[in-house]
């Protein structure tokens, strides 16, 4: 299936970029390669792919924003943020390392995207600013998205402060791939717009999804400690508003992104294919 | 005097960058904005006054170059890491709010040290990515610094041990601010590599004098807690090699990084005066 073979594709790539010896290779290696679902290099390669484009001009950035990610996950994970012992199914970073390890890490982590997409040989001057413009933009908004989410525990909030905070912690980073992936192909403003109509859409019912997952996934499934929001007394969309609610919200985002793809320029089968996939998904 | 108009220079375009409000930008405010030598951006704009570059075209990497310091600063300071609780003479940053907040100011600082290069737009695109590759890099490196220097608490070490470590979590950075000023002044590949070795003289002069000032400076002159480093079983210069020793030793290579300016292409009047200003300092 295509959405396989760009997960080990991806996974080859960053394999190669963490393949250089240093004193924070081994917990960098340790969080980034023990695995996760890959979404955002696959939506970056799917868009690129839209377009044929050369699969290859796109590696750097579906490795880039994957990497923006595996370091959002240690810090997010640390005992002062959301002191959570489990990701991917076993310890977490400052678990299996240390704390001071698992901070320079992501720190390492951070600067290793951006340096990824800046050494990217394949690609002009102006296009690798343009996808630095976007990567720096959403790494800062993901920071500012878990200042708001930790900031808000324990709080009664309305439903447009949390949908401001997932934009921003979840959402600002898939827009980004959906982005990078547009840019490379450069495609028409007209099918970029289209194309952030729909990341923006898919990235809140993803979040959603997910808090609605964190309540009724079976046990063991998530890779993660599950109920974790309620046990941090967390404000979620199905403590907010309700989880029957929660779940239509989802399904219908999900619909709105699908409607978005039709306008494109482009058959866009491959990513009506990711929706439904997500639509279904258990964890 | 020209240091002090770089540093009020610097100062005033750091507050302009951060004057965006959003939830990080208190943190980051406070950590940035409290002061500090600016040390960092006066070597990039002494630098690029060499060869009468316009000084807008280096504000950038004079913010970028700080804003990467800074951060550094906040997640060394973090109890996981060195532990300490005063920096420019007031609280640290995760004392003064809290240590998540501390995280992600500092996180939030360094996709911010990046973006400010990437929208600059009195630069052409192909000096931006040169900008970015030396940053990126040296940013990496310094993290990977900070991870052996904890690596070797309370171990000995060989003073080469030492060295390395120094030269990338201090000297890369300082390199790599001196190397952006010669990327934006477009100097002759020459000039650059003598510039490197000065810089990299300079480099590891600062941290060896460092060392000898955590034991020898009067009590509250620095700024920060004083005999820090041997309170934490820190292996140092001096106690690696004695103290005359590594007075020796920086002093050498101050002369070393003076005389290798004289083979500049220009005169380099302004750095000479800044080394005979470090030589001296008592902070």
């Amino acid at each position: 299936m295509q959405f396989d073979s760009y997960t080990s594709r991806v996974n080859k790539k960053l394999e190669s970029y963490l393949s250089v010896q240093n004193s924070l290779a081994e917990p960098m290696r340790y969080s980034v390669l023990a695995g996760g679902k890959r979404f955002r290099p696959i939506l970056a390669y799917c868009v690129a792919s839209l377009f044929n484009t050369d699969l290859e001009k796109i590696d750097s950035s579906a490795c880039a924003v994957e990497l923006i990610h595996a370091y959002s996950l240690i810090h997010d994970d640390l005992p002062a943020m959301d002191d959570d012992d489990i990701r991917h199914n076993q310890p977490a970073c400052h678990k299996r390392f240390n704390e001071a390890q698992a901070i320079l890490a992501g720190d390492g982590l951070q600067a290793l995207a951006f340096e990824v997409l800046v050494k990217d040989s394949l690609l002009t001057d102006h296009i690798k600013i343009e996808l630095l413009s976007s990567l720096t933009h959403a790494a800062f908004e993901m920071a500012e998205g878990q200042s708001i989410d930790l900031s808000i525990v324990e709080k009664k909030v309305d439903v447009s402060v949390l949908e401001n905070m997932h934009r921003k912690k979840t959402g600002a980073l898939l827009s980004c791939a959906v982005n990078l992936g547009a840019i490379v192909a450069q495609c028409s403003e007209n099918d970029r717009s289209i194309l952030q109509a729909f990341a923006q859409a898919i990235g809140l019912a993803y979040q959603i999804q997910d808090d609605v997952l964190d309540v009724e996934a079976p046990e063991g499934i998530l890779g993660k400690n599950q109920h974790s929001d309620i046990d941090k007394n967390k404000p979620t969309y199905p403590s907010v508003i309700g989880l029957e609610a929660s779940k239509k919200a989802y399904q219908a985002l999900y619909v709105k992104a699908s409607k978005e793809l039709e306008l494109l320029s482009v058959n866009a089968h491959s990513l009506q294919q990711l929706i439904a996939k997500l639509q279904s998904r258990k964890f």
